[in-house]
């Protein structure tokens, strides 16, 4: 059992603690929180360990009733892996104190690169993580990007990539973010970090991306186009799509979902929170020209990056040399099946 | 003198029947209006004379107080154009009353191609208007992509098109339209009608077209790639757009302008309810990379039509044989200069 500790109890934290719960080859040392607010106690009532980033912070749980097991540093010398999900760039504060200890470290796409020894998707090059001291996986919109291209790429080579990234304004509990009513270029000057980000992971590929940011905040909405080196029919696309992991085909048609608060309201019937950890495709807007491939997929920001963040921790330790098998354990320990119905 | 009548006093029709005001060579005969609500009230302010469809709807007015000066029959009497804005596929059923009267017909995008002799667009097909009995001028979305398309190919031949609309969900006043909390495929399946629609215009383009819908009111956004037989540099680009008419440039870093709330915001400002009938094109996200020019442009939906409406009269009767002449003389009095500063 490897035995795992989560920093930070946030959008990505807490989905990642309770994702390690789920796995029968780890164990969840504890979290550390800042504050002790409702998902504190919220962690408390599933049995986790809670501990304070410092000192100081421990007192403050103690005062408002909430037991702590007490500090980072005391989660750090008795965990293997400390999976970092402190808010974007704080991760880099932390490196100098994971390394004392001598954990292996999982950061988020918020950090810089530079952080970790590989950026890392279990689709791409997981290969590139085992045994490695520290791995980042890349954020939600990169991480939806690099399974539609690895994907296809294992099938046809694809040659370049286009992509118009619509972003949702903030997360659902994110009440001071916006905008509210505009359709922001995310950023102005194209293109946008997304193209840079995913050649972190693979290098070689030649892509161009550009965002918007609109007034939603439910899931991101990519048009992806790939220019592919071996001529696929659209059949074959979609046989391709349906064998692959972690990425479900939604048919607009037939299952009357036509765009995101579709996808999460089908998912609200049946998932905890209305997590969609697979990259959705939607089949209908499918299309392949000549050797194009293009389409719109939609990215759950929340949840896309927890199956990647087990994986890579497999893949660290090393406790899985086979992308196949750790992706195969993750995704039936989280009940990814790949449809909503 | 030309006499105009306008049949429609909603988003566009006033528009349009306020634009006529303006010009030197036309005269508003009257606007066709089917309640006596606060608009019909600003058209009487304004001293323009008020018509209602039928006797009945004649009576509604007089009960209500608002002077009417009769029945869209007697409109037609009396008019060389009537400018149908009837809400979409209505223009279709007052055809045939149009034809009775022998009057030219200008029908906008919301209808059937098949309802004029010509889709219309000032920048692209002018000449194909001239002494016709009918014209339509394309909706909203479909001019913004003309504008660039043929703007672009005046320079450059362009061979192929490729473009991602991001259209708002609603206009302002539609209080009952969405969607609120989603990203929209709005089609589900590739292509958008958009394409086809351009190629009403200019039958000879290639191009492909997706279109989703956001939870924002203020202008759609589209991000367009365009293929051009002659390599342009950047700077040949912006020049070029710079020179256009009904193009404005806007540069997100030196105004601080990023999104369609800082171009509508900017506009309030300087404009009456804040139209912006140019085509914007955010100069920083300008890319050109080999012989593709990609860029993201705004459209306001609730006036970009406008100027359009205006060119396509003088070319109907024929008031105007050359296209530039007309554009200059609607944009003088519509004192569209391409800037908001």
């Amino acid at each position: 059992m490897v035995r795992v500790g989560v920093n930070g109890y946030g959008t990505i934290g807490k989905r990642v603690a309770l994702a390690v719960l789920k796995q029968e080859d780890m164990s969840l040392v504890g979290i550390v929180k800042k504050t002790p607010d409702y998902a504190a106690l919220q962690a408390r009532r599933l049995g986790i360990n809670v501990y304070a980033p410092t000192e100081d912070d421990v007192r403050k749980f103690e005062d408002s009733g909430v037991k702590v097991g007490g500090t980072l540093r005391d989660l750090l010398e008795s965990v293997d892996v400390i999976v970092d999900a402190t808010p974007g760039g704080m991760g880099e504060q932390y490196r100098k104190l994971y390394d004392q200890f001598k954990v292996k470290q999982v950061f988020q796409g918020g950090e810089k690169p530079e952080i970790a020894e590989v950026s890392f998707n279990s689709l791409c090059n997981y290969g590139e993580a085992l045994g490695r001291r520290s791995a980042r996986v890349v954020s939600c919109n990169t991480t939806g990007l690099l399974r539609i291209i690895c994907t296809l790429n294992a099938h046809s080579p694809v040659e370049k990539v286009r992509a118009v990234v619509i972003r949702r304004a903030a997360d659902p509990k994110e009440v001071k973010r916006g905008p509210v009513n505009s359709i922001e270029l995310d950023p102005p000057k194209a293109p946008s970090h997304h193209a840079k980000d995913v050649k972190t992971v693979i290098p070689w590929v030649k892509i161009t991306t550009v965002a918007v940011a609109v007034p939603t905040t439910l899931m991101h909405v990519h048009h992806v186009t790939l220019k592919v080196s071996k001529k696929l029919a659209k059949s074959d696309v979609i046989a391709i799509l349906e064998a692959a992991p972690r990425v479900m085909l939604i048919n607009a048609e037939r299952t009357g979902i036509t765009g995101t608060a579709g996808i999460v309201e089908a998912s609200r019937d049946l998932r905890p929170r209305y997590d969609v950890p697979e990259l959705v495709v939607f089949e209908d807007s499918l299309n392949v020209e000549d050797d194009e491939i293009s389409l719109f997929q939609a990215v759950h920001q929340e949840s896309i990056v927890v199956p990647e963040n087990i994986d890579v921790i497999r893949a660290l330790i090393p406790l899985e040399l086979d992308p196949t098998k750790s992706i195969e354990k993750t995704d039936r320990a989280l009940e990814l099946n790949k449809k909503l119905w």
